[in-house]
């Protein structure tokens, strides 16, 4: 009899911002395998788990998750409770299916467990709401990463869309805002890069598309998101000092 | 000196999918505010609290927000922890921003939980990523719903993106399919309707585009999500199976 897998979203970074029923299966694991992303405050709610990195590097994607698939398999035949652990939500840029795939074709039983996506955190720390009355009713989230260099797709859906969150885009700026533009987004709209949300350097850097890259320029590595669209336009007052404070609490 | 009002998501339903800091937080409160769509299971983490039912009547919106931002205030004024509860994530669909500035005017404090948002939870329900390798890295969530007899700006953005989550469109399902329609999207897309999900009574219904309208006919009255994307080809197959044992286990 093999045991479950659980693919658990970790959100995104602050140990209480996990759901109540993923805290709980970190405290049951036998053994938990982890993303680069996930920080240690999160690690400590499995203190008895046998804990695993399995972070991926860039561009050796496919080799990586093979033996991925292959550890949870062979975890799962040899214990009960198994742990995936995946930054923010794992069917959301979490590559969760593959994983799915290959247990399920080989018996093995995989429960998810939703988790906060970094774009909802960070809409939090700003208290700007993704929709607005009158002004958003859609929200994409998307990403200009692309293993194939593959076409522009995603920046159509982003010129569609009243709100759009983009994910690992940030060290893509100047063909991020280009695509973009050549898309029919004006350069005027509002644009807030948000860094290390619910992290330690938590920042936010505010402005329109035009500018972007330099917004995206004061970024001091941490995962950053960039979000577009007029919701935003409040950001450029206000975010700083609504964020402060909170980095501060959540760091202590 | 005032006391802070928590904006918390209540997430899909199932009282262990809030986050810890959104449980931490109901058991503190000395008054919870909640929507008509919180479940008994998730106010049961507020024994001590005052607990005050605010749910909003359509077409009766703007009375109704004045009333609960008015009540906000003055509970601030009289207690230490305010909590308003809300389904889901606050800041997708909540109408927080109403709430966030009226409360900001009067110089209340407002801090924000994030919650998982149904489409992520029904995600996970069904074992389907609404991201994929070489298939889909855009997700759109939006809504049909207007109060103004707004256009068709949501369908487009629907259309533009590879997986699409509808919000408040079961009851609206023909007009729905047919702006999709008009707006580029196959009648052959596959789509699937998730009703209350997480909740007691959830079920899946999967079909296509096309057809969206009778597989909305088949939900019973509860919260219902419009799914659309080849991703959900899966659930065409598969979903009835995945969905039923786990609702079997939530709603015991």
């Amino acid at each position: 009899m093999s045991g479950t897998v659980h693919l658990v979203g970790a959100g995104p970074g602050a140990a209480d911002l996990l759901t109540v029923r993923a805290a709980r299966l970190l405290g049951e694991a036998d053994v938990v395998f982890f993303d680069a992303l996930v920080p240690p405050g999160v690690l400590a709610l499995a203190p008895d788990a046998q804990k695993i990195p399995v972070g991926k590097r860039c561009g050796r994607h496919s080799t990586a998750q093979r033996f991925i698939n292959k550890r949870l398999l062979d975890a799962a035949r040899r214990y009960r409770t198994v742990v995936r652990l995946k930054g923010g939500d794992p069917m959301l840029f979490g590559r969760a299916q593959e994983e799915i795939s290959f247990l399920g074709k080989n018996r093995i039983k995989v429960e998810i467990v939703p988790g906060i996506t970094s774009a909802l955190a960070a809409s939090a720390e700003l208290g700007i709401s993704l929709t607005l009355r009158g002004v958003s009713r859609s929200v994409v989230f998307a990403t200009p990463r692309s293993a194939d260099g593959e076409s522009s797709g995603w920046a159509r859906a982003v010129a569609a869309a009243d709100t759009a969150v983009l994910y690992m885009a940030a060290g893509d700026a100047v063909r991020v805002r280009d695509a973009l533009m050549a898309s029919g987004k004006s350069p005027r709209t509002p644009v807030a890069v948000a860094e290390s949300v619910a992290l330690e350097g938590q920042a936010l850097h505010a402005g329109d598309l035009q500018t972007l890259p330099e917004l995206a320029a004061r970024c001091a590595g941490g995962p950053a998101l960039v979000m577009i669209g007029d919701v935003f336009a409040a950001a450029q007052a206000a975010a700083w000092r609504s964020l402060e404070p909170r980095a501060a609490s959540q760091t202590a």
